[in-house]
């Protein structure tokens, strides 16, 4: 059983390689749009975006952001925003005082902002885009914030570059759904199973480069590199350690 | 400019009244995984759903989440969770200490259940479905997370009733694009009537059942109640103001 959108949503992919042609106003308005068309917490719609077409502000972002050329490649750049700021000028303007002390406040608003996301994403992609996410937007985020001005209670979740892609597609496997999807209850069951299967069809794809790593517990024998070694690894690193600090700053207390 | 991805994300409107008619447990599949095609964070996949059938749990559940009957009436429940759980146990398995202190592990991992489960909400009302996000899950997540067996590393961070729509849609307009789209910074220019503007477009809909009050500032004056003054009232309530705690209890420091 199988829809126009579902098969829309099984085409993605990550572009990180876009020509350098424009893409136009009305076709980035189109895509906001659709993001606009996502359902928000109470119909509160905590989110901005900017979008960066700037060369120079794009340069600087992708020195931002981890040195990632694809955000000078790409003609636009898309900052997704938890926003409570616009809600906070219309409680001082009626007389209300927003409570924003909780982590309740920036967990509906960075949701908001992902869901909007989502739906632009997948919109952009029907248009013939490419996009990705740049979680990099995270490492140095005060920066972000003075970069494209961002007020109190505006927090860059994601940035999103945005163009015409210039490389091969690659459909990446994800998890069995069994590891994803619990019925009823959360269920460990069959996990190791489909986590080693996971891992064979990543291999298989050829990312990991044929790379061994010691087999764990059993340090006279080599395994095959996969996605769980890859993933092990990645996780055990602290990253963007000081977010919470500049969320202070921002106004999201976190409490 | 149009395709059949941007027709399907227009014409969402959120269903909360479902007919008593099961949803197959294949259509579930399907939904799930179009969820699992969306971007996630570094491929990690940091994000589990509980699908509840069960008349007697989403009983439970529906008193858990605001007494809302919706959730009795709908054939399946969605609980979309955080989940750091699962690379912890491969963390263990492969002699690795995964890093979760921080507040970005959590976003992460909220932002990447986000994604799947906006794409899983569009693949189900491209079949004619209808949905509605929970964010009354939050209400009492401790309660939850015991009735749905969360362990450690599992938070919920939105449920979701799917089911056959048995109501008629309303299509709630959003504000107008220039309040919440950025061009190369964050701008304030015209939000003020941007605002206005959407104030009568909500009025309009004949939702706040012409309510009147006072025009801030003027007590002798009144005006229409609109989107303004319900969302100012709304957000300066404390709302779910123990989050932090249960979070931190699921090892969540969000240091």
């Amino acid at each position: 059983m199988s829809t126009a959108a579902i098969e829309q949503i099984y085409r993605h992919y990550t572009v990180r390689e876009y020509r350098s042609d424009p893409v136009s106003t009305e076709l980035i308005e189109r895509i906001i749009g659709a993001g606009q068309r996502a359902s928000t917490s109470s119909n509160l719609q905590t989110y901005s975006v900017v979008a960066v077409t700037n060369a120079e502000v794009r340069a600087r972002l992708a020195e931002l952001c981890g040195d990632q050329k694809q955000i000078l490649q790409a003609p636009v750049f898309l900052a997704w925003c938890a926003d409570l700021s616009r809600l906070d000028r219309i409680c001082r303007m009626r007389g209300y005082e927003q409570v924003t002390d909780y982590v309740e406040s920036f967990l509906v608003a960075a949701v908001d902002a992902a869901l909007a996301m989502q739906n632009a994403a997948l919109a952009a992609e029907s248009l013939g885009l490419g996009m990705c996410y740049i979680g990099a937007i995270r490492n140095q985020p005060a920066k972000v914030i003075d970069l494209l001005g961002l007020p109190r209670l505006v927090f860059p979740v994601s940035g999103m570059t945005l163009g015409w892609p210039a490389a091969k597609p690659f459909i990446r496997p994800r998890l069995p759904m069994s590891a994803v999807l619990h019925w009823e209850s959360y269920d460990l069951e069959g996990e190791v199973e489909a986590l080693a299967e996971y891992d064979q069809a990543m291999v298989d794809t050829g990312i990991y480069e044929g790379r061994q790593v010691p087999t764990p517990g059993r340090d006279d024998r080599m395994e095959e590199y996969g996605w769980q070694e890859h993933s092990a690894r990645r996780v055990s690193n602290p990253m963007r350690t000081g977010l919470r600090q500049v969320l202070c700053r921002q106004g999201f207390d976190l409490e």
